[in-house]
């Protein structure tokens, strides 16, 4: 029952100068709230809609930023590893690895990263259900790493579309494990632009507060500072500058939800 | 940006004596929390999943009690209407006037119900996308009557099962109109034990604070003193021993999400 | 095992000539292809997405036209009825009885209907498991009317979208009544349109070929002689001069799947 | 317009035997009836629901014993690649690549196989929508390898379910390139043994040919001769005693399906 922990940053690393002045301020903001934060950007997009997207600076370029991130910051990090190879890698930089929707039922992806010995995040995928979670655990405890965080990121609802099922966060809960809400995701819409996804940024607030309320022991949220001109992701981004009034209410929201 | 209203109540008119006993101690729950209350009850159940199922007293019956809820406890009530006929009988007795889900599209129970100038709540179709409501809408404003309110209470998802897609409480507000969120019905899992509904009351709390974190004006919830011998939806409704901690929880983050 | 039986006309009733005209050109195309025929057309409907849709002429112009084509043709008639009262008074002219998908849960109809002791077909809700009509199929049975139809016309999937499971046409057999495949209504976007609902016309032989493959007793299929200005379901109704060649592949499938 | 060819073998790899003695089997009926046939088996299961399950020989074995059918029978062969690396060492016996549906969006993997110059076999993801595949398509496109077959296996319905919408066979047609229907893993109930996924065998025959009389390019199917043995996917193979009178049907509705 303790605050949330808010999960934060650029969906993909960009210029290095705008990486860090992200965690920067998103630092600043969480610092003034008292909600602990972990840097979260992607060093490689391995799974975009169309072959012409930006994918990152790969593996090695992005895990340099990311060090700057955790060495200038002070912050832990999160990004997703795609391969065997790369969770191994990855582990010398990231403090959480995270594994994609899409790879969550990977065993060997799964297993590996489980030997790191470091916090796995899984994105549930949008083709499980709640309890499907269980069997993704128990590959990741398999290896005796039992430090997991379980992401709900919406779950496919017909064509293009995904729909959270907020009963989700308490039955995935009932793993022992921490639950993660992922505000951005929760709001795109797959493939719905064509060669991209598109999203709704709008309902962003709305189910942030509402799976808050639910209870939930981590917010995932991807922020940037010009989302119009996001490399990846835009459509669903938060705006920096309105991360902290969400933030203040979520913070509020759970306090109550939390007290006896 | 009021605080929410509580609709409430069994879901079915079972013995006059019960119903009385529910209204009254729902009442000094909600007078002892400042939430204004609307008493619900059915006095037919049009619908059942099996024709064995109870149906409730019937019309006539069924508003007297209603009746001497509103004349004893001076409660505003809300009950189902099914039939055009219907609906001009039960206005002499409720204040709103409820459409099925299942009916939702039935232009002329709307335009009837609408008629009769009385409050009507529209429980949102589970085949229908929270903008369809905009028609449904168009068609009892095409009586003059502007007194509406849009409930959400879950949507088909594969089968016997329903989701409750939280962005639909924002998008049924761009109406105009107060929304409600059902928190009993979004548990039900239709046709779920074979000749009735199952359902997971375990969860009424989790999505009730979901929705009041979302932003709601009224939650509607059935209500019972010993759900395990309840009539109807025993399985999902809040047993009235746990209706006043899950009202403080909600009243808090609600006061939370509406304060500027 | 008996070859298919053909339902088909114009979604609604609209000029008298334009629907005689229709009959009798359907009646020709079956004849030649020696499969039975059954016209279909409605007098009234009841749950258009848009107050502003045309209804139909009412119950009794509408009957008074279905009557000739009765008795000019000698066609039997199916049309849907929507009220206890209806299902009462349309009884005197229909061969079969339809209760529309949106109400197939609705007690006082199935039983109204089964009371007449005419054939009833129940298009399976959009809301509703295959396995959920055995309690539909059950409301009618009560009345000893054991003349039943099940018709599957596909189920939400998402937002403004439904898909067909064919394995509902199997799973409906099971109850022992003939199963109908609604070729028309299952391509409709329902709300597609924004006040009315969109269709796929062009995906009508696919599904009519696949649930023929997949084992049905009797087709379903709305028909016009110019779909561009029918007053209702024109994107997804069969234009007249394809219908003949849809027919042929489909006996042809039928005749293999029948075939021991 | 040619006639359909089969994709058919034992979900995994099991002892040699028994994979050369099914292999000949089905190929003495494909050739009886005059059907192209390729033989498909895994050597690998990467994503099994649990990590107790079985999954496989491995690479190495796994392909050897491939190429002891292609060697013995002169059957081409298929098998899933799950990585970069895989894709490499694959291509030196496969003759048709599989991308899981599960990775059928991962980057590098796609344009891995299609480097390789081999057909590549995409599985459509659960996840997606039928014009999703058209990115897909791009990706493997980019190069320069337009040998590609695209297979139905159903889509995500609710939860530990999947639907199959027929209208994706004539839609990632469109593409171009000949489309697959996977009747066995469509009748997967996926996860819904919970440590292992259910499946629905009684539906294949059925599946199969409303796929076949949607109009379809080849046809995917598990089949094993002791299902209730078998190490993977035993409630929904093909029992192969049944197989043979499943293709006669499915073979002369395709003809009349293709037929002029």
């Amino acid at each position: 029952n303790r605050p949330f922990v808010l999960i934060a940053g650029p969906c993909v690393i960009e210029e290095e100068d705008r990486v860090l002045r992200i965690a920067e301020k998103i630092k600043a903001i969480t610092e003034r709230l008292g909600i602990p934060y972990v840097f979260k950007s992607s060093y490689d997009k391995a799974n975009r809609s169309s072959i012409e997207s930006f994918r990152g600076p790969g593996l090695e370029s992005g895990l340099e930023i990311l060090k700057k991130v955790k060495d200038e910051f002070g912050l832990p990090v999160i990004s997703d590893v795609h391969t065997v190879e790369q969770a191994k890698s990855a582990a010398e930089v990231l403090d959480i690895m995270q594994i994609p929707a899409f790879l969550s039922r990977q065993t060997d992806l799964l297993v590996a990263a489980g030997e790191t010995d470091k916090v796995i995040n899984v994105k549930k995928g949008q083709f499980l259900a709640p309890w499907d979670i269980d069997q993704v655990v128990a590959k990741i405890e398999s290896t005796g790493n039992e430090k997991i965080l379980l992401t709900e990121r919406g779950v496919s609802f017909g064509y293009n579309n995904l729909v959270v099922d907020m009963r989700s966060l308490p039955r995935m809960k009932k793993t022992g494990y921490p639950v993660v809400f992922d505000a951005t995701h929760s709001v795109q819409l797959p493939g719905g632009a064509g060669d991209s996804s598109a999203g709704e940024r709008e309902y962003v607030p709305y189910l942030t507060r509402a799976a808050v309320g639910a209870g939930i022991d981590a917010i995932f949220m991807e922020v940037h500072d010009e989302p119009e001109v996001a490399l990846c992701d835009g459509p669903n981004m938060v705006p920096l500058d309105e991360l902290e009034e969400l933030l203040i209410k979520a913070k509020a929201i759970d306090e109550i939800v939390k007290e006896n």
